[in-house]
Formats: C-alpha cells, structure tokens, sequence
C-alpha cells in the first residue's frame, strides 16, 4: 500500500473506515477514552494554567460555537478545542498510548467534541471520528517512537495534531485527496518541545495540536493544498523530526490490528513512570494502617527512566511534585493518595511529607521492566516489609475497570459540578455514542446546569 | 552575557532596547523593510491562495479589530496577522536576510501592524517593534543556519515566529520575565516544513509564525509561563531541530551591529538563487532588443543550489514556474520580465516561452557564487554573446534604491488599489513612523478608499 504514498494511504483508510468496520471492543474502549477524557476536562477546568489562557484568548475567540468543558464560557470552535485540550492535559491524569507515551485522546477528542458542537453530527459519528483520530496518531506516533521523543519532542503535541486533523476531518466528510492535504497542513504546523514540562506550556501542547489540526481539515476543505507525502518525503515530517522512520507501523495492518484498542488510564495523577511505586505505596499503606507513621526508611529499585524524569528530591510547588518520585511515595503512604489532591502546593509543603520523602531513596536496575518496581520498608521496630509490583494498576495488565474510571470520574467532577450533576453526566457519557447529536455532551458539563445557548 | 541565559539576554535587550538606539541607518532599513513588506502584502492579496485560507478562517474569526491589507475584510487581529503573512509571501516577491534566506518582514510586519490596530501605537514605536523583531529572528536564524534549513525546516516559519513575538511583546510592554516566557511560548509552536515549498502551505508558515508569535506575547502578558531557557536548555528549541547551535549568533553585539540592516529586497518573484540568470536575460534583452527571437541557445553555468532548488525542465504552474531557472530565463528573455506577470499559469504555458525554455541549460559550477551567473547566447547567424553577472540586482552589493522599491510597489498595488490610492499610500507608507496612530496605514490599502470601520 504505502507504495501509493504513506501520507494518501492513511488518508484513504481515514476516510473510508466505518463504524461498522470497527470491532466491538475497540469501540468499547473508545467509550472509554470518551468518558476518561471528559472527567479530566472537567476536573482540569479550575486549573490557573486555563484561567490565563482563557484570559488571552478571550481577545481574539470568534462566534460562540462550542463550549469550554466545564465552564459557562463559550467559544469559536478552534478555541474552545485550544482550551479543553489544555484542562484535560494540566493535571497529567489523562489517557496514555503505552508504546509512544502519546495521551491521545487530548488532541482528538477536544477537536471532535468542539467542531461537533458547530456541526451537529450523531454521537455514532463521533465515535468513529475519535477512534479513526486516535488511530492516525498512535500509528504515526509508532513510526517515529522513540527516537522523535529522545531527540525532544512532546510527541503528544507532534503526533496529536494528525490525530485531530483525522478526527475534524472525518466530520466535515472530507475526500481522499482533501485528508491528504489536512495530514500534510498538520504535518507542517507540528510542534511542541519536552523542555516545555513543568511549566504551562506542557498542556499548551495537546490544546494547541487539536486547533491546529482541526484549522488543518477545515483549511484542506476549502481546497488550501499542501504536499501529498508530508509524512514521508525526504524532507517530510518523520525525516525532519526523527531519526527513525518505520512506516510500515502506519500503513500495515490499516483495520486489522488497533492501536485505539491499547489505550490506558491513569489511576494517579502524575507521569506514567511513577505508578508501579504509588501503587506499591497504597497497597503497603492498606496493609500496615497506621505503622506507616513508623517507618524509618523507604528503598526502591525502579526502571532507570524514573529518576530521569521523576528525580526531584526537593518540589517546592504541585507541579514540581508530579516529577518527584519521592513526593509521590511519601504521599501515597501517608495519604494513600495519588489523585490530583496528592499533587497540590499543600501537599508538597505539608511537614510530615516533607520528612517523609526524605526517608525514600531509590536506585535504578535495568532489570526492572516501566511498570514495575521493587520496594523495601524498614520500620524503626527492625521489621522490614518488601513489595514487588509485576504491573502497576492502570497498565494495559492490570487496566482500570468502568467502575474504577467511574470513581475517577466521579472525583474530578464533584468538586466542579456538584453530585446530581455528575451522576447525569457520567451516565450520558457512557452512552454519547447513542445520541442523534453528540453536541449535547458538552452543554451537560456547564456548571449549575445553565445551557448558556 | 550568555550565562544569564541565551532566550533571557535577548529578551532582556528586546525590552529594553529604545529607537533612539537604533542607528539612523538601520532605521531607514526598517522603513524600506515595511514599505516592500506592504508592497507585497497587497500585491498578493488577489491570488487565490489567500481566497482559500480566508474562506476557512471566516468561520472562526473574533471582533473585527484588523485589516486583511488590500481587502475590505477585517477579522480579529490574530487571523489578520495570518492572512497578512500569507498575502506578503505567496507570490515569493518579498525581502530577504540573505545570510539565513529568512524572509523577515511576513512573519513580524503582519504581526505588528495587526496588533497595532487592536492596541493603538506611533508610528515610532511600530518601527522599533519591528526592527527589534527583525533582530530577533534573524539573529536566532544564524545561530542554526544552515544546519536548520538543511534539516528541512522553513526557516522563515520557524525562526520567525520569534520575531513576531519580540515585535507584538514590544507593543504589549512585556517585562524582561513576560518576554522570556513569550519566546518560550514561540519556541514551542516553531513549525514549517521544506517539503511544503511549491503548495499554498510555503506562504502558509510566515503566516502562522505571525499568528503564533502574536499569541505567545498575549498568553506572557497573561502570566501564561514557560521554560526559560526556551532556545538554549538541553532540549530546548535549537538542539531539537538543528546539529549547530552558535549562541554567540544571539548574544553578541547586541545593538552594535545590526541583522536587520542586511535586509534585501527582491526584484524578481522568485527564489532569490535565479535572480543573476534573471538579471542577465534582461540585461541581454536590453542590449539585443527583437534579436531575442533568433536565439538558438542559451548556456548558464550557476550556482549548484541553483539546480537543486530550481531545476524543474517543464512546469506547467506558475507556481512551478518559480522553480524553474529555464522558465525564468526564457521570459526574462521574451518578455523583459521577472515579476509577478512572469510566474502565472498563462506565461508558464504560452508556447513561444515554452519553445526557449528548451533551448535553455545550465551546469552548475562550484566556483559561481549565489549572486553570480555567467551566460552565454548563441544566436542562429552564428553569433555568439555572453555575460556574466557579478552581482545580481537586489543583491546586498547592488540593493533595490528607494525609487526601485517604488517601481515594485506601483507595479503591485496598482492593479489592486488604483493609481490614485496607489500613491497615496505609497506616500503615507514612506512616512508611516512619524503618525501619532500608525495603523492608520492598514486601513489606507482597504479598496476604494471604503474604510470599513
């Protein structure tokens, strides 16, 4: 196939795959980034990383055409794509593709769910779209992994912005020829740097991968072109942006095999790499109940990507402490916590924390596979407890059930739309799918219920 | 100076720099710079290009704060930034910072005078927001070149999107803090790729470069954050997309020697590496006047990148034209012209122009600089003519004087304005710093005079 040119080929099963085609449980797991993604949109929403750009896009937002998850505000299209891609990333508690380290759903479900807010289309239609966006971002992601994200790119941002050029596109009916050129606009507005984690900036990138895609399909609608191999040619995006370039990763197995089908969801509110030492955290903590007030020390033996990413001993803000692996045990020991409120300013100054993350050291094994992790406890008693966590809840192992993404659901919600309404909006999510105008989901997460019409 | 941070430096002197510190020179750089930009934008303004972004963007635009220059369109200030940029590179007639082939004016020009019609300046302050853009990106530019733009990256999209935000930072006031925030915001969203060249997507980069750079100074003045070492950190902007990195480029005499003084100014509506062949032809058109129609053949010998970036034998655009030295040569032969007229679809097609590109070839010769050509005719009484070009027109050694640069405005504006507003405009353009509301001067290219308020 990709002898037709690996950007036309994607762009020819993008467009053609129906519902249908899409075995059931892929679609079952696209409900479940649906419902994943729309918890975290809401609970990122009071978020200051969202209140200041909101503040600056406010200036130039266009005709109030979709919402902003979670607010009464209401902006153009692109906009509100821009700011439900920022609040579903802010807290790091969103969906993970585990082979890219993509959180797909940022980009394509904050683009679908805007552009169908402006566009009526059925909540079956939608599915699709996601699903088919998903897809195009993982696979294309898949063809440039690891080396793309080694040399510095958020790849999130850099793969998303196809994903959501594929998803918008789906909508608007585009040809063949118009979703080649949509790939290839997105191809040449990818962006987004890792430098950019810890600050504002990180979430900025999935907001901005939906806009961006999302202008892409309308712009290739109104028949603005672009290359046709923007993918693959000598001086296309994989060959710019990566060493490594596999493309048989995007156009082998189009329908066969699903990378929508491997999406995860983080049960703690952090980068993946720290889970399997929460995890181990909450279960000694359920086990021991309050000793964990006498421990004396805390060694583990983790994956060497964890002290390379989550290496902060000393986090002085919320932020900082979602790449402390130190911050995360304390915590998860003394709190039993690893949600957003385990990653507060609070939490990270809190005294007896502070103590506690002092006592933690860690060392690296090679051995030791990401979603694993090796921990022994000294107690001041002499007593020693050790755990090993083969995989940490929340891997594509041990994934979280519907009833688990309902309590995380549930808590990032509460607190922004009350009980009666979260209850109502996490059964419509589950269901968006049935709905002849998948647009209603979104007005469902205004706050107080008011339709802001 | 460096060892407070290579993006704090330059944010520091963007700030701080006034236009009284700029040399008098430089000053009348920057006017010419705006003038041509102008020139350009309006002169593009009919191609369709524009028509196909502007039907897209319509749908999303905010208030009517700015002009699309040369329309009686007015869109929010961000998508009049896009479009301008757009409009002043599609017909490839615009300046040009030779060292680095950024084109500087699309990406910061745009920007600046958008903003200035949302946010009231002087004339004085838009110039020194401008020339400090022009600064900014040129000198970031030849901290990668040419190890960038080898790469593949369209350096005046991913360079420019600094300089934009430098200028719109300085109509803004950002602080030292807010503008070493805002070129992180730019660095992240730096994007444009080679493989573009050719499609509606080339004219596309300095756009969003405008628009994104114009977005990131708006999200810093809202406390909207970033790393701060955005260019320099170990994965910040210019490790990730380029093997050189020579910071000195950046942060060394700063305000005593001037990038934005090297602007140039193209005389043909081409890639600047076909100007020597171009000048030539019409040097030897002068000369030989209707003996043209009896040449029997015409060898170059260039440049190799004259080959390489322009060695298409039978275009059939034209906009394939402009990557064809042999069509470029056979019109500036036939026709007496390089500009605009030279590159449609009609020229590229019309059969005597197609009958002398045949009889057009070039070999290239590594001891022939980029401004240089040397040509030899044979006609069909056996006589032989040759001419060699030492430095093209519009070259650094041989720049466009301020009456050519009127000659391009006219030949631009005329068809677009009229010849009355034409020279009003082309007046008011010259002194455009010494207005007490500079964009003023946006809404003297608005057709008839209507002024669309």
């Amino acid at each position: 196939m990709a002898d037709q040119g690996v950007t036309r080929t994607l762009a020819r099963w993008a467009v053609g795959c129906r519902l249908d085609d899409i075995p059931q449980e892929v679609r079952e797991q696209g409900v479940r980034t649906f419902v994943n993604w729309l918890g975290c949109a809401v609970g990122g929403v009071t978020h200051e990383t969202v209140d200041r750009a909101l503040e600056a896009v406010r200036l130039f937002s266009g005709p109030a055409q979709a919402t902003v998850i979670g607010r009464a505000d209401r902006l153009d299209a692109l906009h509100a794509a821009l700011m439900n891609g920022i609040s579903s990333h802010v807290l790091d508690y969103d969906d993970t593709h585990l082979k890219t380290i993509i959180h797909p759903a940022g980009p394509v479900a904050s683009a679908a769910l805007s552009i169908a807010e402006m566009k009526p289309v059925s909540g079956a239609d939608l599915l699709a779209a996601m699903i088919v966006g998903v897809e195009v971002e993982c696979r294309i992601g898949n063809s440039v992994y690891p080396d793309h994200y080694d040399r510095g790119w958020h790849i999130t941002g850099t793969a998303g912005v196809f994903g959501a050029a594929a998803a918008v596109g789906r909508l608007l009916g585009l040809n063949e020829q118009h979703m080649t050129w949509a790939f290839g606009i997105a191809a040449t507005q990818s962006s987004g740097l890792r430098e950019m984690f810890g600050t504002m900036c990180k979430s900025f990138h999935p907001g901005r991968a939906a806009q961006n895609g999302a202008m892409a399909a309308f712009l290739a609608q109104a028949g603005f072109d672009s290359s046709e191999r923007g993918i693959e040619a000598p001086r296309g995006w994989a060959n710019v942006t990566s060493t490594k370039q596999d493309y048989s990763e995007i156009t082998e197995g189009l329908g066969q095999f699903w990378e929508a089908g491997l999406n995860s969801y983080k049960p703690f509110a952090c980068g993946i790499v720290i889970h399997p030492t929460i995890d181990a955290c909450i279960q000694l903590r359920d086990e021991v109940g309050d000793e964990v007030n006498n421990i004396e020390s805390v060694s583990l033996r983790t994956h060497p990507l964890v002290l390379e990413l989550t290496g902060k001993t000393a986090p002085r803000t919320g932020l900082e402490g979602k790449f402390s692996v130190f911050h995360a045990a304390a915590t998860a020991l003394l709190r039993g916590d690893g949600t957003p409120t385990a990653f507060t300013d609070e939490a990270v100054n809190d005294p007896a924390i502070v103590q506690m993350r002092g006592r933690v050291t860690a060392e690296t094994d090679q051995s030791i596979h990401e979603d694993q992790v090796e921990m022994t406890v000294m107690f001041r008693d002499g007593r020693k407890v050790t755990r090993r966590i083969e995989h940490a809840i929340g891997s594509l192992d041990r994934p979280l059930t519907n009833e688990e993404l309902d309590r995380k659901f549930i808590k990032q919600t509460e607190p922004v739309l009350g009980q009666a309404q979260t209850a109502r909006l996490l059964e419509a999510a589950w269901k968006f799918a049935d709905r002849s105008n998948a647009a209603e989901i979104a007005r469902l997460t205004v706050p107080n219920g008011t339709t802001n019409a």
